[in-house]
C-alpha cells in the first residue's frame, strides 16, 4: 500500500502509483502548473526504474523530461491504433533519454504500469527504444538518425494520405553526426513541415561539455543556414516550450527545429550540470546508476518537489510506493576488467611508440582512454561523436607516419564508418581499431549498443587482423601484438562488463597468430570461443557436462577472429567427433565462420557445431540474455549433450 | 613524330607531348595566361586519356583543370621525398576527377610521362586515386572523407613539426554527403588554418544539376556557420583565383574553403553544362567515353584553344601526336544486360504492389530507375549522394506501411549506410536493397567502386535474404521474390556491365530458396558461384577442362548469397571429391563461406577449393582485373585442375 513519505530511507526505491497520476491529470488545474508536477512524478520514476535497473540515463532523461511532459499530456494527437491513420508521432533520436518517455507514457496512461518495474529487463522495457514497446514508433540509440527517419514518415504520410506531424528529440551531443546534417537539405527543400526537431539542449554529451568535446558553436544559425525555421526557448517552463510550438506549428512551409535550453539531470540538485565546475573531467550521472545514497539523496529532492508542487495547486502531498532496493549486482574484485587492462596497455605501448596517437568519439571513460589522455595530452585527439570523420582522420595521420588507435564502441565503430575503414585499408597504411562493449552483454542497452556485428562487418577489409582478448594478461599481448609486431591494421574487439572468469592461461601462455590455448582438456569434443564471458560460460557448460554426463569436453582460447592456423587446428581435433564454434556474434561471419572453411580447405571431415547469436539479441540482464540466446553455461551443456548424442 | 593538326580526323586521338609542356612551362609569360595554355593542353590529354580508356569524368576533369593548373604550377610547394616532410599536400575529394589531375601531374612533369597512355589499366593510372600513384597522396573516390583526411594530415604535421598546407578539392555535389559538414566543425575549432578547401563548384552532380537533385541552398552561409573562412570566385579566371588564394593564405586562424564557380565539361561548347536545358534529364558527360564524334569535335575545339592561348603568348601552334582511336569495346547486341532487365522488372512490380516506392542516391541512370521516375514520379524519392539518410528515410516509410526500394552502387550503399541497414533490421519492417555495379568488375573505376566486400559487410544483418541474379531472366525472378515473396528485407546484387553469358537457364527454371540451377554437368568437381561475370568465366574454365583435360566439371548457378538448402546442396556434391567456390567477393564473407558452413554443420567431407578476391583489387581493364584476380577462365581452369591432382 502507498504511503505519504516523509524521508527517503536508505535501502527503499519509491515510485508514484498509477492512481496518483490519475489524480494529477484529473486536476482542474492549468496545464502548465500541472506539467511541471507531473514531469517531476516522472523524474521520480525514471530514477525509480534506473536504480532498480542498475542502468540507465539520469541526465538525459531528466533534461527532456518537462517537453516530453508536455507533449505526452498537452501536444500530440496520438494515432488510433484502428483508425484512420491520422495522429502525431514522437520520438527520441537519441534513445537513451527512454526512462524518461517510458515514464510519461506510463504516467499518462498509454503504457502498462507494471512496465515501470521491468526496465531493462527481458520482456520489460529496453535500455534504447525499440518498436515492440506500445508507443515507440522507431527503433533508436544509434545517433543522428532521427530527422531521416521522420522525413521517412512524413512522406509515407503524405503518399497514403494520412494527416499528422512527426516530432523528434534531439540530443545537442548528437547533432556533431554527419547524418544530422545530411538529413537536414532535403527536408528544407522538401517543405516537410510536419517535421518538429527538438533540441534538448543541456550542453553536455556523454562524456563532458559539449563545448568542450566538438563545440556546435553558433548551432540556431547553422540550422537557419539549413533552411530550418529555429526558435528557441526555456525547455524546462512549460509555458515557454508550449509557446514556442505554437509559433512553430504556424510555419507551413518549412521543417521547424526549437533550440530547448535544458539542465542535464535537471530537478536533483546535486545532479545538475550547473552544480558540476565547467573544467570537470565527467559528468556523473549521464548514464549508469546512482549508488545509494546518491538515489537516496535524489528521491528526497524530487518527493519534495512533487510535494510543493501539488500544494500549489491545493492538492495533498502524493501517495508513494516502494520497494527494497535491489542488492547490488557489482562484480566481485577479482573479476577480469579489460578496459582498465587495456587502459594500462595502452600506456605501456604508447611509452614504447612515439608515433602511437589516440582517437576518441566522445567515450573517453568507457574506452579507457582517460589515463593516456592525461600522461599524453598532446597524443589525444577528441572526436565528438563522429565516428566517420574519427575514422578518415585517422587515415590521414596514419598516411603522414603516425599509429593511430581508434576508440569507440564496436557497435559504432564497425557500422558507422565500415566505408572509411575500408578506404584507410585501401591505402596500405597501418591503423588499430578498438572496439569496446563488444558482444551480446550488457544486454541492458539493447540491440543498439550490442555488437554483435562487427565481426562480420569488417569480415572482408584485407590485411586486418581481429583479436579478442579473453582477461587481462592477453588485453596486453593483443595490445602489444597489434603496436609492435602486426604487419597490418587490426581490429581489437573488448568486453567492457568485468567477468569473473572460469579459467587461466597457463604461465607459458604466448599470443601466437591463428593459435589458441586449451583452457580444458577432453575428448568428446571440442568447444572454440574467445573472450571472458562466453569462455567462462563455456567451462561451467564442460564443468555440468563431466558431473551431470561424465562427457569431458575441450576448451580453446582462440583469440583471433579471424585467422586459423591450420596445423595447430589439425593437432587440436585430431581425435573429435564434434567442434563446437562459440561466437559472442551472429553465427554469420564470426569465428566460427573462420573455422568451418579452415576445415573445409583442408578436407577435413568433422561435424561443426556452431553456437552465437541467431536473431536480433533481446535487452535484458547479463544472465537472461545469455539464456535467451542459447549461450548461458545450461543451454550450451545441454545443446554440446545433444550434438554428442 | 608529331605535328601542327589542323583538322582532328575522325579515328585519331591526339595528344600533346612531354616536349610541348617543356615548351609552355619555359615561356617567360604571364604565369595567369600561361597557366591557362597549360589547362587546356592538359583538357586535351585528359579527354585523350578518358577516350583511349573508354571510360573516365570528363566534366569533372574539365570544371577542375584551371584551379588545379594554378595550384600545380604557381602554388604548391612539393614535399621533396627525401628532404624535412615540409610541404604542401593536394588531393582531390571527390576523385573522380582524376585524369585532369594526372593530365596536370604529367604536364608539369611530375609523373611519367607515358602513364599518359595508360587510365584505367593494370599498373597505370587508376580511375580513382591511389596511393600508389606518385604525386597522389590519399585514396578517394568515396565522396565526403576529404575535409576528415586532411585534418588527419594536418594534425600529424603539426604533432610532427613539418610545415606545410593541405588543399582539398571538393565536388559540390559532394556537399550532400553528412561526412563532410561531420568534418567541418573540429577543423573550425581546432583553427586548422593548413587546410584550404575548393569546391569545384560546377552546379551539376552526377545525373543532372545540383539544385534539381538537392539542393545546397545558401551554401557560403553554410560554411561560415561552421566557422570556416569562406570566399568566393571565378574558377575558371586563373587571376580571380590565385588572388582568392592569396586572401586565403592570409587567415591564419581558420579552415579556409573557397567556393570556386566553374562549368562543367569547361573548354568544349557542346559538353558546357550550360549548353543544356536547366530541365534536362541528364547532363552527358559526367562519365563514361564520348562517342568518336564527340570526341573528335571535342578535340578539334580543345585544339584551337591551345592555339588561339599560345599565339596570344607569341608562341608557335602546338606540335600534337596521335594514335589510332581503339576499337570499340561496346557489347554484342545479344549481352545480357541487368540494369534494364531490372528497370522493367522493377517497374512489373510496381504495378502489382501499391505500397512500392524506390529511393535513389543521385545515380537514377546507372541504377536503372528513369523508368521507373517517369511512371511513378509520386513513388520516386530522390535523396542526392545521401545514403545514409536515404536509408534511414526507407526505414521511416517502411514503419508507416510502405515498401521502400533502395538504390546505390553496393560498394556505397552497404558501406557507408551500414549501421542505418542494421537499424531497420532491428524494426524487423520490409525493405529492399538494389545494390549495382557489384563485384570485381568494371575494373576501371578502381577499389572505390569495386564492390567486393558488400556480402561481407550485410552478412550478419538477420532476417536479409541476398540474391545476385545471373541473368535478365532470373533478376525479373529476383525482384518478384524480392517484392512479393520474401517474408523479411533483401539485397538484391546486381552486375552493371554487359555480359555475354555462356550459359543459359533452362525452360523449367524456377527460383527456389537456398537452391541453384546446374548450367552444365560433370563429375569430377562442382564448381558453384553466381552473377553473369563469374559463371561465365566458370563455363569457359569447364570448356578448358574438358577439351583440354578431358576432366568434366559441374557448374551451378547459385543466387542466393547467404541461404543453402542442405538438402539440395548434399544431393549436388553426392559424388565428387572437390567442390569449388566462386566468390565476385573477397573470399570471407562471401557465398563460399556460406557453402562451407552448410558442409561443417552437416559433417558432409568434401574438400572445398575457396576462389574469390583475396586482395585489394586492381584497376584496369575487365580482363585484365579478372586475370590479376585469378578469376579469368584460365586462371580457374588451372586452379580447378591442381586440386583435382
Amino acid at each position: 500500500m502507498g504511503e505519504q513519505i516523509g524521508t527517503a530511507v536508505a535501502g527503499r526505491l519509491y515510485y508514484v502509483p498509477r492512481t496518483e497520476f490519475e489524480r494529477v491529470r484529473a486536476l482542474p488545474a492549468d496545464p502548465v502548473a500541472r506539467t511541471a508536477v507531473f514531469a517531476d512524478m516522472c523524474r521520480l520514476n525514471a530514477l525509480y526504474m534506473i536504480a532498480r535497473a542498475g542502468s540507465g540515463h539520469i541526465g538525459s532523461s531528466f533534461s527532456s523530461l518537462d517537453i516530453v511532459s508536455w507533449l505526452v499530456l498537452e501536444e500530440l494527437r496520438f494515432p488510433e491504433p484502428a483508425g484512420s491513420g491520422d495522429g502525431d508521432l514522437y520520438f527520441s533520436s537519441k534513445g537513451h533519454d527512454a526512462p524518461g518517455y517510458y515514464s510519461a507514457l506510463i504516467g499518462a496512461g498509454r503504457l502498462d504500469f507494471e512496465l515501470l518495474h521491468r526496465l531493462r529487463r527481458l520482456d520489460g522495457l529496453p535500455g534504447h527504444p525499440d518498436v515492440g514497446t506500445p508507443g515507440i514508433v522507431t527503433n533508436t540509440g544509434s545517433l543522428g538518425m532521427g530527422i531521416s527517419k521522420a522525413k521517412g514518415m512524413v512522406r509515407a504520410s503524405r503518399l497514403r494520405g494520412r494527416r499528422g506531424r512527426v516530432f523528434v528529440m534531439t540530443g545537442d551531443g548528437e547533432l556533431q553526426e554527419g547524418q544530422f546534417w545530411e538529413s537536414l537539405l532535403s527536408a528544407a527543400n522538401d517543405g516537410l513541415h510536419e517535421i518538429t526537431a527538438i533540441v534538448d539542449h543541456n550542453t553536455l554529451q556523454s562524456d563532458t561539455f559539449v563545448a568542450q568535446v566538438s563545440d556546435l558553436g553558433d548551432l540556431a544559425g547553422k540550422l537557419r543556414a539549413f533552411g530550418w525555421y529555429v526558435d528557441r526557448c526555456d525547455g524546462h517552463d512549460p509555458a515557454a516550450f508550449s509557446a514556442a510550438l505554437a509559433r512553430a506549428n504556424a510555419v507551413v512551409d518549412r521543417p521547424k527545429i526549437l533550440i530547448a535550453d535544458t539542465v542535464k539531470g535537471r530537478g536533483v540538485s546535486f545532479m545538475e550540470h550547473t552544480a558540476m565546475e565547467s573544467d570537470a573531467t565527467l559528468y556523473r550521472f549521464h548514464s549508469g546508476a546512482p549508488d545509494s545514497a546518491a538515489y537516496t539523496g535524489a528521491a528526497q529532492e524530487l518527493i519534495e518537489r512533487v510535494r510543493r508542487g501539488l500544494a500549489a495547486l491545493g492538492a495533498p502531498a502524493p501517495v508513494l510506493e516502494a520497494v527494497d532496493r535491489p542488492a547490488s549486482t557489482a562484480a566481485a574484485p577479482q573479476a577480469q576488467r579489460l578496459i582498465p587492462a587495456y587502459s594500462q596497455a595502452l600506456l605501456a605501448a604508447a611509452a614504447e611508440e612515439p608515433r602511437l596517437v589516440a582517437l576518441d568519439a566522445d567515450l573517453v571513460l568507457d574506452t579507457g582512454l582517460i589515463p593516456f589522455r592525461q600522461a599524453h595530452p598532446k597524443r589525444f585527439i577528441e572526436c565528438g561523436i563522429a565516428e566517420q570523420d574519427m575514422v578518415s582522420q585517422a587515415g590521414g595521420l596514419a598516411l603522414q607516419g603516425l599509429l593511430p588507435v581508434v576508440h569507440s564502441f564496436a557497435c559504432f565503430l564497425t557500422a558507422r564508418a565500415n566505408e572509411q575503414i575500408y578506404n584507410n585499408a585501401t591505402e596500405r597504411t597501418r591503423i588499430i581499431y578498438v572496439g569496446s562493449l563488444a558482444g551480446v552483454v550488457p544486454g541492458g542497452p539493447g540491440h543498439s549498443h550490442q555488437a554483435v556485428r562487427d565481426i562480420a562487418a569488417l569480415g572482408a577489409v584485407p590485411g586486418l587482423d581481429m583479436l579478442e582478448p579473453c582477461n587481462e594478461t592477453e588485453v596486453a599481448a593483443a595490445v602489444a601484438y597489434a603496436v609492435h609486431h602486426a604487419a597490418g591494421s587490426c581490429y581489437l574487439r573488448l568486453t567492457s562488463i568485468p567477468v569473473e572468469t572460469r579459467f587461466e592461461l597457463p604461465a607459458s601462455y604466448r599470443l601466437e597468430p591463428g593459435r589458441g590455448t586449451v583452457l580444458r582438456q577432453g575428448r568428446a569434443a571440442v568447444v572454440i570461443g574467445y573472450g571472458p564471458v562466453l569462455l567462462t560460460e563455456a567451462m561451467l557448460a564442460a564443468e555440468r557436462l563431466s558431473s551431470e554426463r561424465g562427457r569431458e569436453v575441450t576448451v580453446v582460447n582462440l583469440p583471433w577472429l579471424n585467422r586459423v592456423d591450420l596445423k595447430w587446428l589439425r593437432h587440436l581435433i585430431a581425435d573429435v567427433r564434434v567442434v563446437c564454434t562459440l561466437d559472442n556474434h551472429y553465427v554469420v561471419g564470426g569465428q566460427g565462420d573462420r573455422v568451418c572453411t579452415a576445415l573445409a580447405e583442408a578436407g577435413i571431415s568433422t561435424r561443426v557445431l556452431k553456437l552465437g547469436v541467431t536473431d536480433i539479441p533481446p535487452c535484458g540482464t547479463n544472465a537472461e540474455v545469455l539464456r535467451a540466446c542459447g549461450l548461458d553455461a545450461a543451454s550450451l551443456a545441454a545443446r554440446i549433450a545433444a550434438a554428442l548424442g
